[in-house]
């Protein structure tokens, strides 16, 4: 059981975002223009990013949901998820994609840990100013979505279907728009 | 040097901001629903769990610059600042505010070092469930920020006088406003 009262039937993040819509609502903003924007990463790469840092946290709802929608964006390849995150070195993913997961995963561990020879092999295979910015700033914000979602003890649901479902409506809609209709639709009854 | 070419003149958080607009709006706006929207805490009281958790993730601009909005809230006292820094439980705060900074503390570490009795001993001085929930939210959001800032390698300046400067700036008009005003000066130029 959650550690504060949140609305029913809503897990991991959804809980605390039907709690405080006002926080919700930047927090949405932010995950769009990071995983969903224009950008030359593609949102399944962003994804990944997401996912991996969210492992690495030991975040099961976001671990969960993200990589469905990286499986989600990727064709339906859940094996390709589940290797990113066990092993991304070995992973059938571009090498400039390796470079950036290695540069979130040191900020999961901490900014400081991020050393120029990270930055510089990212360059070396072709990885922007804005591609690194927005690695380190998924894998900040992931820092924070994990945080809200397991220090507030919140519940996952066990069935993969479930997070199945739920990435087909985000990848198709968003996150914002996913959360304003939950909203609308506790409101109306 | 920063890991990408930002801004010249901004420390801190400020340069990754100016160099994307699109994700420093939504920051600026969590921030100033956290820090600065109708609460129960205090301004003052949200910068010191902002600044402990900044401080406790070693990142020197985000410490700083929140350090002395925290003082400037509470009457210029920078020795309390530096006590909560240290060691808060014996620091001259609230019982409450002390059980929140340590939640604070533990979702730095990662969120699911909050254990119910942490809950527990804040609600015993009695934390309401919207001032938990928030200052779950206000460490997890200062453990991306401090990420980001760092992250990028990003600079501070030395001189205590220019963080009172810019923290009264920010404590009279907000993050969004101090932000929107260098932008609109940069693009006018």
């Amino acid at each position: 059981m959650a550690y504060i009262s949140l609305p029913d039937g809503f897990p991991g993040i959804r809980g605390p975002m039907m709690f405080r819509p006002d926080t919700a609502k930047p927090m949405n903003e932010l995950v769009d223009v990071l995983l969903r924007g224009p950008s030359t990463l593609s949102p399944g790469e962003r994804e990944l990013i997401a996912t991996y840092v969210s492992a690495e946290n030991d975040c099961r709802y976001c671990q969960t949901i993200h990589g469905a929608i990286a499986a989600h964006h990727l064709g339906g390849d859940e094996e390709l998820v589940l290797r990113v995150k066990r092993d991304y070195e070995n992973a059938e993913v571009s090498e400039k994609l390796k470079a950036l997961l290695r540069i979130a995963g040191k900020v999961q561990l901490g900014g400081k840990r991020v050393t120029p020879e990270d930055i510089a092999r990212a360059r070396q295979h072709g990885a922007t100013d804005l591609e690194i910015h927005d690695t380190v700033l998924i894998a900040a914000m992931f820092c924070m979505c994990n945080r809200y979602v397991d220090g507030l003890a919140t519940w996952a649901p066990d069935d993969p279907e479930f997070y199945r479902q739920r990435a087909a409506l985000v990848a198709t809609n968003g996150y914002t728009a996913s959360t304003v209709a939950a909203l609308t639709a506790t409101t109306a009854s």
